[in-house]
């Protein structure tokens, strides 16, 4: 991994991660998404390249067989995969990456990259996290406990990420997630990378 | 080290890290200096307790033989060193430490405190290094050219560090180091500690 930082992204549903992946990249224009591939279809204002790269079930399978993708992973029957060559080009060009992504597919991208910087994200209590699952009052019951222990399922794996973010309050939160990713630029084999030509000058 | 997380900042001198760390610990109560021992007496002003603990060469002696010491050194004739016990203390009481230091005392500390964050603040450029060793108008060349060979031979030791600070813009600089602080109070191990009866209830 030479260039930019790749940064894996975790939580639980009903943590709060995708508001908070989205203020962040909102104020960092240096940080990037990874378009996934998939086998699902497109839904109504959703666009090839952009939200996804959409493909058929040979041509995923094709992608396995040549381990061209970082992780993938199979939801309801549909194939998700991030392609290894789109995050290594954009590392390559200097940009930082970040992925939204489960602990299967963080244990996936973490054997491959090492480099890469891991966080997950919990929410502030257990009480909170079943106010937010339960949703809509039309869910049953069923579909409620079975989000809880989905989400807990999920939270069990923390201890596999590098970084730990508590979103109670959302600036707080924020805060954190900016603060991980500035120090992961500071990291000194990062900065060994791209600032060689400087170091040989200072130290000449 | 359980409670609060120790943080050894190194750097040449010339590089404004005594400017730095000032305004760093100024804008966040949670951090601490360390109080070292010294055998060199208190200058005007200097404070038993506050500044130095001042004590003689037999006291110093003693305190290295019993292993009192995270790391210490000989500068000039006098001795100089920090405290195990202090540290220790303040960072079970859930306060963060700041230990100035020199790479060959950071290298002592790491041996000892692994989990400790190891920071190096580098100027700007040899350019703007030479201008700020050169000081006053009064030194020898001698005396300038004995600074800059000092400074080089610190900085090549800049690998050993986990992060690197470039004092560049003076303000740049400290939201670096603020964010390598704010991201060691997220690492996992840190959090798992802390946070353990929290953590239980949520995935209960």
């Amino acid at each position: 991994m030479s260039g930019g930082n790749l940064f894996v992204i975790a939580a639980p549903s009903g943590a709060g991660k995708t508001s908070l992946v989205q203020a962040l990249m909102a104020a960092d224009p240096r940080l990037r998404f990874s378009v996934s591939h998939t086998t699902r279809r497109p839904r109504p204002g959703e666009e090839n390249g952009r939200d996804y790269h959409f493909i058929d079930e040979d041509a995923f399978r094709r992608m396995v067989s040549e381990c061209a993708f970082l992780e993938h992973a199979e939801v309801f029957g549909r194939c998700y995969g991030t392609s290894r060559a789109a995050v290594e080009e954009r590392l390559a060009a200097g940009e930082d990456v970040i992925l939204e992504i489960d602990w299967q597919g963080a244990r996936q991208i973490r054997a491959l990259m090492p480099a890469c910087i891991s966080i997950f994200i919990l929410p502030p209590s257990r009480g909170e996290l079943e106010r937010r699952l339960r949703g809509r009052a039309t869910d049953s019951p069923d579909v409620i406990e079975q989000r809880l222990a989905l989400a807990v399922a999920e939270m069990r794996h923390y201890g596999e990420f590098e970084y730990l973010v508590v979103n109670d309050r959302f600036d707080e939160a924020l805060t954190d997630l900016q603060a991980i990713v500035r120090a992961a630029r500071c990291r000194t084999d990062r900065q060994a990378d791209f600032r060689s030509a400087w170091l040989n000058d200072l130290l000449a």
